[in-house]
Protein backbone atom coordinates (compact mmCIF):
# COMPACT_ATOMS: atom_id res chain seq x y z
CA UNK A 1 0.00 0.00 0.00
CA UNK A 2 2.67 2.96 1.17
CA UNK A 3 4.81 3.83 3.79
CA UNK A 4 3.84 5.24 6.93
CA UNK A 5 5.85 8.69 6.41
CA UNK A 6 6.51 9.99 9.87
CA UNK A 7 8.19 6.09 10.61
CA UNK A 8 7.77 4.12 14.07
CA UNK A 9 10.38 5.60 16.24
CA UNK A 10 10.05 5.75 19.99
CA UNK A 11 10.25 9.71 19.70
CA UNK A 12 7.37 9.57 16.87
CA UNK A 13 5.10 7.46 19.36
CA UNK A 14 6.17 10.78 22.13
CA UNK A 15 5.09 13.13 19.43
CA UNK A 16 1.53 11.61 18.86
CA UNK A 17 0.99 11.56 22.30
CA UNK A 18 1.40 15.21 22.96
CA UNK A 19 -0.46 15.85 19.72
CA UNK A 20 -3.45 14.09 20.88
CA UNK A 21 -3.46 15.16 24.67
CA UNK A 22 -3.04 19.09 23.41
CA UNK A 23 -5.59 18.78 20.49
CA UNK A 24 -8.36 16.35 22.04
CA UNK A 25 -10.92 19.13 22.62
CA UNK A 26 -9.79 20.95 19.73
CA UNK A 27 -10.38 17.20 17.06
CA UNK A 28 -12.98 15.12 19.25
CA UNK A 29 -15.50 17.87 20.58
CA UNK A 30 -18.75 16.42 19.38
CA UNK A 31 -17.85 13.21 19.02
CA UNK A 32 -19.67 11.26 21.40
CA UNK A 33 -20.95 7.56 20.51
CA UNK A 34 -24.38 6.02 22.85
CA UNK A 35 -24.93 3.61 25.23
CA UNK A 36 -24.21 0.09 23.36
CA UNK A 37 -23.44 1.47 19.94
CA UNK A 38 -20.60 -0.53 17.69
CA UNK A 39 -17.42 1.59 16.91
CA UNK A 40 -15.03 0.85 14.30
CA UNK A 41 -11.90 3.18 14.61
CA UNK A 42 -10.31 2.17 11.07
CA UNK A 43 -6.32 2.93 11.98
CA UNK A 44 -5.84 2.99 15.45
CA UNK A 45 -2.13 3.87 15.15
CA UNK A 46 -0.45 4.13 18.63
CA UNK A 47 -3.83 4.29 20.56
CA UNK A 48 -3.93 8.42 20.59
CA UNK A 49 -6.92 8.62 19.62
CA UNK A 50 -8.86 5.23 21.01
CA UNK A 51 -8.35 6.73 24.50
CA UNK A 52 -10.31 10.19 23.38
CA UNK A 53 -12.94 7.80 21.69
CA UNK A 54 -12.63 5.59 25.17
CA UNK A 55 -13.51 8.46 27.86
CA UNK A 56 -15.83 10.29 25.43
CA UNK A 57 -17.86 7.34 24.57
CA UNK A 58 -17.58 5.54 28.06
CA UNK A 59 -20.55 3.13 27.01
CA UNK A 60 -19.99 2.61 23.52
CA UNK A 61 -18.25 -0.99 21.81
CA UNK A 62 -15.18 -0.35 20.49
CA UNK A 63 -13.34 -2.25 18.08
CA UNK A 64 -10.09 -0.80 17.21
CA UNK A 65 -7.98 -2.03 13.60
CA UNK A 66 -4.49 -1.56 12.62
CA UNK A 67 -2.02 -3.25 9.66
CA UNK A 68 0.63 -2.46 12.02
CA UNK A 69 1.59 -5.10 15.16
CA UNK A 70 3.74 -2.93 17.12
CA UNK A 71 1.23 0.46 16.92
CA UNK A 72 -1.28 -2.37 17.97
CA UNK A 73 0.99 -3.15 20.66
CA UNK A 74 1.58 0.77 21.70
CA UNK A 75 -1.87 1.34 21.51
CA UNK A 76 -3.04 -1.80 23.46
CA UNK A 77 -0.20 -0.97 26.52
CA UNK A 78 -1.73 3.04 26.11
CA UNK A 79 -5.31 1.82 26.89
CA UNK A 80 -3.78 -0.48 29.67
CA UNK A 81 -2.00 2.67 31.52
CA UNK A 82 -4.48 5.40 30.55
CA UNK A 83 -8.47 3.83 30.98
CA UNK A 84 -7.23 0.81 33.05
CA UNK A 85 -10.20 -2.47 32.61
CA UNK A 86 -11.50 -0.01 29.93
CA UNK A 87 -12.13 -2.91 26.83
CA UNK A 88 -11.21 -2.49 23.45
CA UNK A 89 -11.17 -5.33 20.16
CA UNK A 90 -8.32 -5.11 18.81
CA UNK A 91 -7.60 -6.78 15.05
CA UNK A 92 -4.93 -5.97 13.23
CA UNK A 93 -5.90 -5.87 9.70
CA UNK A 94 -5.66 -4.19 6.20
CA UNK A 95 -8.34 -1.54 5.91
CA UNK A 96 -9.25 -2.52 3.05
CA UNK A 97 -9.78 -5.99 3.60
CA UNK A 98 -11.84 -6.16 6.99
CA UNK A 99 -13.38 -9.32 8.43
CA UNK A 100 -16.56 -8.37 9.30
CA UNK A 101 -20.20 -8.31 7.92
CA UNK A 102 -22.00 -5.66 6.22
CA UNK A 103 -23.63 -3.44 8.28
CA UNK A 104 -21.81 -4.39 11.42
CA UNK A 105 -20.88 -1.17 12.90
CA UNK A 106 -23.61 1.86 13.99
CA UNK A 107 -20.16 4.22 13.50
CA UNK A 108 -17.14 4.48 11.64
CA UNK A 109 -14.18 6.85 12.81
CA UNK A 110 -10.68 7.42 11.22
CA UNK A 111 -8.29 10.01 11.75
CA UNK A 112 -4.90 10.58 10.26
CA UNK A 113 -5.22 7.65 8.21
CA UNK A 114 -6.41 9.36 4.87
CA UNK A 115 -3.52 10.96 4.33
CA UNK A 116 -1.31 8.09 4.04
CA UNK A 117 -3.23 6.47 1.40
CA UNK A 118 -2.79 5.91 -2.01
CA UNK A 119 -6.68 5.92 -2.88
CA UNK A 120 -8.17 7.55 -0.07
CA UNK A 121 -11.57 7.55 -2.19
CA UNK A 122 -11.57 3.73 -2.61
CA UNK A 123 -11.11 3.18 1.22
CA UNK A 124 -14.03 5.28 2.06
CA UNK A 125 -15.85 3.68 -0.74
CA UNK A 126 -14.85 0.19 0.55
CA UNK A 127 -15.53 1.21 4.56
CA UNK A 128 -18.96 2.19 3.66
CA UNK A 129 -20.42 -0.95 3.82
CA UNK A 130 -19.30 -1.59 7.23
CA UNK A 131 -22.01 0.76 8.22
CA UNK A 132 -25.55 0.36 9.08
CA UNK A 133 -28.15 2.19 6.99
CA UNK A 134 -28.45 5.93 9.24
CA UNK A 135 -24.70 5.08 10.32
CA UNK A 136 -22.25 7.86 10.80
CA UNK A 137 -18.67 8.34 9.53
CA UNK A 138 -16.65 10.42 11.48
CA UNK A 139 -13.28 11.27 9.71
CA UNK A 140 -10.24 14.09 10.74
CA UNK A 141 -7.10 14.69 8.30
CA UNK A 142 -4.50 17.66 8.71
CA UNK A 143 -3.50 19.90 5.98
CA UNK A 144 0.09 20.91 5.68
CA UNK A 145 -0.64 23.71 3.51
CA UNK A 146 -2.83 25.33 5.97
CA UNK A 147 0.54 25.99 8.12
CA UNK A 148 1.32 29.64 8.46
CA UNK A 149 3.62 31.12 10.51
CA UNK A 150 5.52 34.64 11.95
CA UNK A 151 8.13 35.99 11.16
CA UNK A 152 7.11 34.52 7.81
CA UNK A 153 10.03 32.99 5.65
CA UNK A 154 10.83 30.75 2.49
CA UNK A 155 13.09 28.80 4.31
CA UNK A 156 10.64 27.52 6.81
CA UNK A 157 8.31 27.14 4.26
CA UNK A 158 10.81 24.72 1.98
CA UNK A 159 11.08 22.49 5.56
CA UNK A 160 7.17 22.00 5.60
CA UNK A 161 7.60 21.35 1.77
CA UNK A 162 9.69 18.34 1.75
CA UNK A 163 7.25 17.01 4.54
CA UNK A 164 4.42 17.49 1.71
CA UNK A 165 6.79 16.22 -1.21
CA UNK A 166 7.59 12.89 1.09
CA UNK A 167 4.47 12.19 1.90
CA UNK A 168 3.04 12.72 -1.72
CA UNK A 169 6.33 10.47 -3.34
CA UNK A 170 5.03 7.75 -0.46
CA UNK A 171 1.49 8.06 -1.85
CA UNK A 172 0.22 9.96 0.69
CA UNK A 173 -1.60 13.61 0.29
CA UNK A 174 -0.53 16.08 2.96
CA UNK A 175 -2.87 17.79 1.83
CA UNK A 176 -5.50 15.60 2.45
CA UNK A 177 -7.82 18.38 5.07
CA UNK A 178 -9.06 20.44 2.28
CA UNK A 179 -10.51 17.66 0.08
CA UNK A 180 -13.05 15.41 2.70
CA UNK A 181 -16.03 16.85 1.57
CA UNK A 182 -15.44 15.65 -2.30
CA UNK A 183 -13.93 13.01 -1.34
CA UNK A 184 -16.95 11.56 1.36
CA UNK A 185 -19.69 12.43 -1.34
CA UNK A 186 -18.29 10.74 -4.66
CA UNK A 187 -17.44 7.54 -1.61
CA UNK A 188 -21.10 8.03 -1.71
CA UNK A 189 -22.08 8.81 1.77
CA UNK A 190 -24.77 11.26 2.63
CA UNK A 191 -25.15 14.58 4.50
CA UNK A 192 -21.52 15.43 4.66
CA UNK A 193 -20.50 18.01 6.60
CA UNK A 194 -17.14 19.37 6.98
CA UNK A 195 -15.95 21.82 9.16
CA UNK A 196 -12.08 23.15 9.76
CA UNK A 197 -10.68 23.12 13.05
CA UNK A 198 -8.21 25.77 13.13
CA UNK A 199 -5.16 25.88 16.08
CA UNK A 200 -3.65 29.11 16.02
CA UNK A 201 -1.68 30.22 18.70
CA UNK A 202 0.59 32.85 20.20
CA UNK A 203 2.53 33.97 23.10
CA UNK A 204 -0.90 34.48 25.37
CA UNK A 205 -1.42 30.42 25.12
CA UNK A 206 2.47 29.36 25.86
CA UNK A 207 0.61 25.85 26.72
CA UNK A 208 -0.51 25.77 23.34
CA UNK A 209 2.98 27.03 21.56
CA UNK A 210 4.63 24.44 23.12
CA UNK A 211 2.21 21.29 22.67
CA UNK A 212 1.57 22.06 19.04
CA UNK A 213 3.93 24.32 17.63
CA UNK A 214 6.99 23.03 19.09
CA UNK A 215 5.90 19.49 20.16
CA UNK A 216 3.42 18.63 17.58
CA UNK A 217 4.24 20.36 13.89
CA UNK A 218 7.87 21.57 14.20
CA UNK A 219 8.67 17.82 15.68
CA UNK A 220 6.06 16.62 12.97
CA UNK A 221 8.72 18.49 10.34
CA UNK A 222 11.60 18.14 11.90
CA UNK A 223 11.05 14.00 11.97
CA UNK A 224 11.41 14.15 8.14
CA UNK A 225 15.07 15.71 7.55
CA UNK A 226 17.21 12.84 7.54
CA UNK A 227 14.85 11.65 4.79
CA UNK A 228 14.61 15.28 3.02
CA UNK A 229 18.49 15.25 2.56
CA UNK A 230 18.57 11.68 1.32
CA UNK A 231 15.99 11.93 -1.12
CA UNK A 232 18.48 15.62 -2.08
CA UNK A 233 15.01 17.69 -1.48
CA UNK A 234 17.13 20.34 0.29
CA UNK A 235 20.79 19.94 1.60
CA UNK A 236 22.23 20.10 5.30
CA UNK A 237 22.65 24.13 5.98
CA UNK A 238 19.09 24.88 4.40
CA UNK A 239 17.22 22.54 6.03
CA UNK A 240 19.06 23.50 9.54
CA UNK A 241 18.11 27.27 8.79
CA UNK A 242 14.63 26.67 7.71
CA UNK A 243 13.74 24.60 11.24
CA UNK A 244 15.24 27.47 13.06
CA UNK A 245 13.51 30.21 11.26
CA UNK A 246 9.98 27.40 11.99
CA UNK A 247 11.05 27.77 15.66
CA UNK A 248 11.04 31.28 15.66
CA UNK A 249 7.48 30.80 15.51
CA UNK A 250 7.40 29.79 18.88
CA UNK A 251 9.28 32.39 20.47
CA UNK A 252 7.64 35.22 21.98
CA UNK A 253 5.99 37.65 19.06
CA UNK A 254 5.44 34.50 17.00
CA UNK A 255 2.20 33.28 15.72
CA UNK A 256 1.48 29.70 13.99
CA UNK A 257 -1.83 28.85 12.57
CA UNK A 258 -2.77 25.33 11.44
CA UNK A 259 -6.02 23.63 9.91
CA UNK A 260 -7.14 20.40 11.05
CA UNK A 261 -11.09 19.39 9.19
CA UNK A 262 -13.54 16.55 10.77
CA UNK A 263 -16.12 15.42 8.45
CA UNK A 264 -19.28 13.96 9.75
CA UNK A 265 -21.11 12.01 6.90
CA UNK A 266 -24.26 9.09 7.00
CA UNK A 267 -24.64 6.25 5.11
CA UNK A 268 -28.42 6.80 3.75
CA UNK B 1 1.67 57.06 2.81
CA UNK B 2 0.58 54.20 0.77
CA UNK B 3 -1.60 53.54 -2.20
CA UNK B 4 -5.16 51.56 -1.79
CA UNK B 5 -4.42 48.39 -3.33
CA UNK B 6 -7.67 47.91 -4.47
CA UNK B 7 -8.57 50.83 -6.11
CA UNK B 8 -11.78 53.22 -5.48
CA UNK B 9 -13.91 51.58 -8.76
CA UNK B 10 -17.63 50.66 -8.75
CA UNK B 11 -17.17 47.63 -8.90
CA UNK B 12 -14.84 47.85 -5.74
CA UNK B 13 -17.42 49.60 -4.01
CA UNK B 14 -19.42 46.57 -4.96
CA UNK B 15 -17.27 43.58 -4.09
CA UNK B 16 -16.54 45.38 -0.36
CA UNK B 17 -20.79 45.31 -0.31
CA UNK B 18 -20.75 41.53 -0.59
CA UNK B 19 -17.79 40.86 1.36
CA UNK B 20 -19.71 43.03 4.52
CA UNK B 21 -22.76 41.18 4.34
CA UNK B 22 -21.19 37.51 3.83
CA UNK B 23 -18.49 38.38 6.66
CA UNK B 24 -20.69 40.28 9.10
CA UNK B 25 -21.33 37.91 11.62
CA UNK B 26 -18.36 36.16 11.50
CA UNK B 27 -16.24 39.50 11.89
CA UNK B 28 -18.73 41.41 14.09
CA UNK B 29 -19.76 38.61 16.52
CA UNK B 30 -18.66 39.93 19.87
CA UNK B 31 -18.47 43.58 19.22
CA UNK B 32 -20.89 45.42 20.83
CA UNK B 33 -20.81 48.67 22.37
CA UNK B 34 -22.44 49.42 25.35
CA UNK B 35 -25.11 53.06 25.26
CA UNK B 36 -23.70 56.13 25.29
CA UNK B 37 -20.21 54.72 24.67
CA UNK B 38 -17.50 56.81 22.06
CA UNK B 39 -16.42 54.96 19.46
CA UNK B 40 -14.25 55.66 16.76
CA UNK B 41 -13.93 54.13 13.51
CA UNK B 42 -10.62 54.77 12.14
CA UNK B 43 -10.87 54.42 7.90
CA UNK B 44 -14.12 53.44 7.63
CA UNK B 45 -13.69 53.06 3.77
CA UNK B 46 -17.79 53.01 2.18
CA UNK B 47 -19.09 52.31 5.05
CA UNK B 48 -19.03 48.32 4.98
CA UNK B 49 -18.36 47.99 8.34
CA UNK B 50 -19.94 51.67 9.66
CA UNK B 51 -23.35 49.77 9.10
CA UNK B 52 -22.41 47.00 11.19
CA UNK B 53 -21.02 49.15 14.21
CA UNK B 54 -24.39 51.20 14.46
CA UNK B 55 -26.69 47.66 14.15
CA UNK B 56 -24.66 46.26 16.45
CA UNK B 57 -24.29 49.36 18.50
CA UNK B 58 -27.76 51.01 18.56
CA UNK B 59 -27.24 53.27 21.50
CA UNK B 60 -23.31 54.07 20.88
CA UNK B 61 -21.59 57.47 19.65
CA UNK B 62 -20.01 56.50 16.12
CA UNK B 63 -17.49 59.13 15.15
CA UNK B 64 -16.02 57.73 11.80
CA UNK B 65 -12.87 58.52 9.85
CA UNK B 66 -11.30 58.19 6.36
CA UNK B 67 -8.61 60.01 4.72
CA UNK B 68 -10.85 59.57 1.11
CA UNK B 69 -13.52 62.29 0.69
CA UNK B 70 -15.22 60.06 -1.91
CA UNK B 71 -14.93 57.19 0.07
CA UNK B 72 -16.92 59.17 2.99
CA UNK B 73 -19.56 60.02 0.47
CA UNK B 74 -20.42 56.52 -0.43
CA UNK B 75 -20.26 55.83 3.33
CA UNK B 76 -22.53 58.75 4.07
CA UNK B 77 -25.06 57.54 1.09
CA UNK B 78 -25.13 53.60 2.57
CA UNK B 79 -25.93 54.57 6.23
CA UNK B 80 -28.85 57.36 4.63
CA UNK B 81 -30.19 53.89 2.52
CA UNK B 82 -29.33 51.00 4.88
CA UNK B 83 -30.04 52.80 8.54
CA UNK B 84 -31.88 56.04 7.42
CA UNK B 85 -32.41 58.24 10.51
CA UNK B 86 -28.56 57.31 11.73
CA UNK B 87 -26.37 59.79 13.38
CA UNK B 88 -22.53 59.34 12.46
CA UNK B 89 -20.05 62.12 12.80
CA UNK B 90 -18.02 62.16 9.48
CA UNK B 91 -14.26 63.01 9.37
CA UNK B 92 -11.88 63.23 6.92
CA UNK B 93 -8.59 62.96 8.05
CA UNK B 94 -5.55 61.30 8.30
CA UNK B 95 -5.24 58.79 11.00
CA UNK B 96 -1.69 59.87 11.86
CA UNK B 97 -3.47 63.27 12.58
CA UNK B 98 -6.48 63.06 13.94
CA UNK B 99 -8.21 66.10 15.63
CA UNK B 100 -9.28 64.54 19.17
CA UNK B 101 -8.01 65.34 22.59
CA UNK B 102 -6.25 62.33 24.13
CA UNK B 103 -8.60 59.97 25.82
CA UNK B 104 -11.69 60.95 24.15
CA UNK B 105 -13.26 57.30 22.95
CA UNK B 106 -13.73 54.71 25.40
CA UNK B 107 -13.68 52.30 22.02
CA UNK B 108 -11.74 52.02 18.52
CA UNK B 109 -12.84 50.01 15.59
CA UNK B 110 -9.96 49.69 12.77
CA UNK B 111 -11.08 46.87 9.90
CA UNK B 112 -9.12 46.16 6.63
CA UNK B 113 -6.70 49.59 7.18
CA UNK B 114 -3.70 48.36 8.90
CA UNK B 115 -2.95 46.28 5.78
CA UNK B 116 -2.51 48.91 3.38
CA UNK B 117 -0.32 51.28 6.10
CA UNK B 118 3.60 51.15 5.45
CA UNK B 119 3.61 51.39 9.72
CA UNK B 120 0.92 49.63 11.22
CA UNK B 121 2.82 49.41 14.46
CA UNK B 122 3.37 53.45 14.01
CA UNK B 123 -0.51 53.35 13.78
CA UNK B 124 -1.57 51.29 16.62
CA UNK B 125 0.70 53.30 18.76
CA UNK B 126 -0.57 56.87 17.58
CA UNK B 127 -4.44 55.81 18.17
CA UNK B 128 -3.53 54.38 21.78
CA UNK B 129 -3.57 58.20 23.24
CA UNK B 130 -7.17 58.21 21.90
CA UNK B 131 -8.48 55.44 24.42
CA UNK B 132 -9.34 56.47 28.14
CA UNK B 133 -7.55 54.21 30.41
CA UNK B 134 -9.48 50.78 30.23
CA UNK B 135 -10.76 51.73 26.90
CA UNK B 136 -10.66 48.83 24.08
CA UNK B 137 -8.80 48.56 20.70
CA UNK B 138 -10.57 46.51 18.04
CA UNK B 139 -8.58 45.35 15.11
CA UNK B 140 -9.97 42.94 12.14
CA UNK B 141 -7.70 41.55 9.47
CA UNK B 142 -7.04 39.35 6.60
CA UNK B 143 -4.38 37.33 5.88
CA UNK B 144 -4.06 36.25 1.84
CA UNK B 145 -1.36 33.90 2.75
CA UNK B 146 -4.29 32.09 4.46
CA UNK B 147 -6.11 31.01 1.22
CA UNK B 148 -5.85 27.66 0.32
CA UNK B 149 -8.58 25.33 -2.08
CA UNK B 150 -9.31 22.50 -3.62
CA UNK B 151 -8.06 21.70 -6.86
CA UNK B 152 -4.57 23.54 -5.54
CA UNK B 153 -3.01 24.64 -8.43
CA UNK B 154 0.26 26.65 -8.89
CA UNK B 155 -1.18 28.99 -11.45
CA UNK B 156 -3.76 30.16 -9.55
CA UNK B 157 -1.49 30.48 -6.49
CA UNK B 158 0.42 32.40 -8.68
CA UNK B 159 -2.07 35.46 -9.20
CA UNK B 160 -2.45 35.38 -5.59
CA UNK B 161 0.80 35.71 -4.91
CA UNK B 162 0.77 39.19 -7.30
CA UNK B 163 -1.98 40.46 -5.27
CA UNK B 164 0.37 39.72 -2.28
CA UNK B 165 3.27 41.11 -4.22
CA UNK B 166 1.42 44.70 -5.54
CA UNK B 167 0.58 45.16 -2.17
CA UNK B 168 3.99 44.73 -0.25
CA UNK B 169 4.85 47.56 -3.47
CA UNK B 170 2.29 50.03 -2.25
CA UNK B 171 3.74 49.95 1.06
CA UNK B 172 1.36 47.59 2.57
CA UNK B 173 1.41 43.77 3.87
CA UNK B 174 -1.47 41.34 2.68
CA UNK B 175 0.13 38.96 5.48
CA UNK B 176 -0.83 41.28 8.28
CA UNK B 177 -3.66 38.80 10.06
CA UNK B 178 -0.92 36.70 11.16
CA UNK B 179 0.90 39.16 13.58
CA UNK B 180 -1.89 41.25 14.53
CA UNK B 181 -0.60 39.77 18.16
CA UNK B 182 2.79 41.10 18.15
CA UNK B 183 1.54 44.33 16.71
CA UNK B 184 -1.39 45.10 19.11
CA UNK B 185 1.56 44.02 22.05
CA UNK B 186 4.53 46.16 20.88
CA UNK B 187 2.28 49.23 20.40
CA UNK B 188 1.77 49.18 24.06
CA UNK B 189 -1.98 47.75 24.40
CA UNK B 190 -2.36 44.96 27.11
CA UNK B 191 -4.82 42.04 27.51
CA UNK B 192 -3.90 41.47 24.08
CA UNK B 193 -6.30 38.37 22.46
CA UNK B 194 -6.02 37.78 18.61
CA UNK B 195 -8.54 35.08 17.21
CA UNK B 196 -8.28 33.38 14.00
CA UNK B 197 -12.21 33.99 11.99
CA UNK B 198 -12.28 31.10 9.35
CA UNK B 199 -13.97 31.30 6.20
CA UNK B 200 -14.21 27.90 4.91
CA UNK B 201 -16.52 27.26 1.76
CA UNK B 202 -18.04 24.02 0.12
CA UNK B 203 -20.96 23.21 -1.82
CA UNK B 204 -22.64 22.50 1.00
CA UNK B 205 -22.87 26.07 1.53
CA UNK B 206 -23.64 27.40 -2.15
CA UNK B 207 -24.09 31.41 -0.50
CA UNK B 208 -20.69 31.25 0.98
CA UNK B 209 -19.22 29.96 -1.92
CA UNK B 210 -20.89 32.49 -4.51
CA UNK B 211 -20.93 35.75 -1.67
CA UNK B 212 -17.39 34.66 -0.76
CA UNK B 213 -15.14 32.33 -2.94
CA UNK B 214 -16.01 34.17 -5.59
CA UNK B 215 -17.87 37.50 -4.94
CA UNK B 216 -15.45 38.34 -2.48
CA UNK B 217 -11.93 36.66 -2.92
CA UNK B 218 -11.59 35.81 -6.19
CA UNK B 219 -13.08 39.15 -7.11
CA UNK B 220 -10.37 40.52 -4.46
CA UNK B 221 -7.94 38.98 -6.42
CA UNK B 222 -9.33 39.57 -10.29
CA UNK B 223 -9.20 43.19 -9.35
CA UNK B 224 -5.14 43.90 -9.52
CA UNK B 225 -5.43 41.98 -12.93
CA UNK B 226 -4.22 44.55 -15.03
CA UNK B 227 -1.92 46.06 -12.74
CA UNK B 228 -0.34 42.71 -12.23
CA UNK B 229 0.41 42.29 -16.08
CA UNK B 230 1.28 45.78 -16.08
CA UNK B 231 4.40 45.52 -13.60
CA UNK B 232 5.82 42.54 -15.47
CA UNK B 233 4.50 39.80 -12.52
CA UNK B 234 2.83 37.47 -14.62
CA UNK B 235 1.67 37.27 -18.49
CA UNK B 236 -2.00 37.81 -19.80
CA UNK B 237 -2.66 33.65 -20.50
CA UNK B 238 -1.35 32.42 -16.95
CA UNK B 239 -3.32 35.52 -15.28
CA UNK B 240 -6.29 33.98 -16.87
CA UNK B 241 -5.22 30.48 -16.81
CA UNK B 242 -4.46 31.16 -13.01
CA UNK B 243 -8.11 32.68 -12.59
CA UNK B 244 -9.86 30.31 -13.90
CA UNK B 245 -8.19 27.65 -11.92
CA UNK B 246 -9.03 29.66 -8.69
CA UNK B 247 -12.85 29.52 -9.99
CA UNK B 248 -13.15 25.69 -9.89
CA UNK B 249 -12.20 26.01 -6.42
CA UNK B 250 -16.30 27.08 -6.17
CA UNK B 251 -17.50 24.73 -8.74
CA UNK B 252 -19.20 21.62 -7.47
CA UNK B 253 -16.51 19.31 -5.29
CA UNK B 254 -14.15 22.42 -5.11
CA UNK B 255 -13.47 24.14 -1.47
CA UNK B 256 -11.79 27.15 -0.21
CA UNK B 257 -10.57 27.93 3.10
CA UNK B 258 -9.58 31.92 4.36
CA UNK B 259 -8.06 32.94 7.77
CA UNK B 260 -9.48 36.66 9.24
CA UNK B 261 -7.92 37.57 12.56
CA UNK B 262 -9.45 39.64 15.31
CA UNK B 263 -7.74 41.36 17.92
CA UNK B 264 -8.92 42.70 21.12
CA UNK B 265 -7.13 44.82 23.24
CA UNK B 266 -6.88 47.25 26.22
CA UNK B 267 -5.12 50.38 26.91
CA UNK B 268 -4.26 50.11 30.92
Amino acid sequence: MTTYVHGYSESEARRLRDQAGTLAELLHAGTNYPAGSRVLEVGCGTGGQTVQLLARSPTAHLVSVDVSASSLDHARERVAVELPGRDVQWLQADLFDLPFADAAFDHLFICFVLEHLVDPAAALRSLRRLLRPGGTITVIEGDHGSAFFHPATERAQATIQCLIDLQTAAGGDGLIGRRLQPLLTTAGYDDVLVRPRTVYADQTQPELVEGFTSNTFTAMVSGVRDRAIAAGMIDEAAWDEGIADLRRSADSGGTFHYTFFKGVARRS
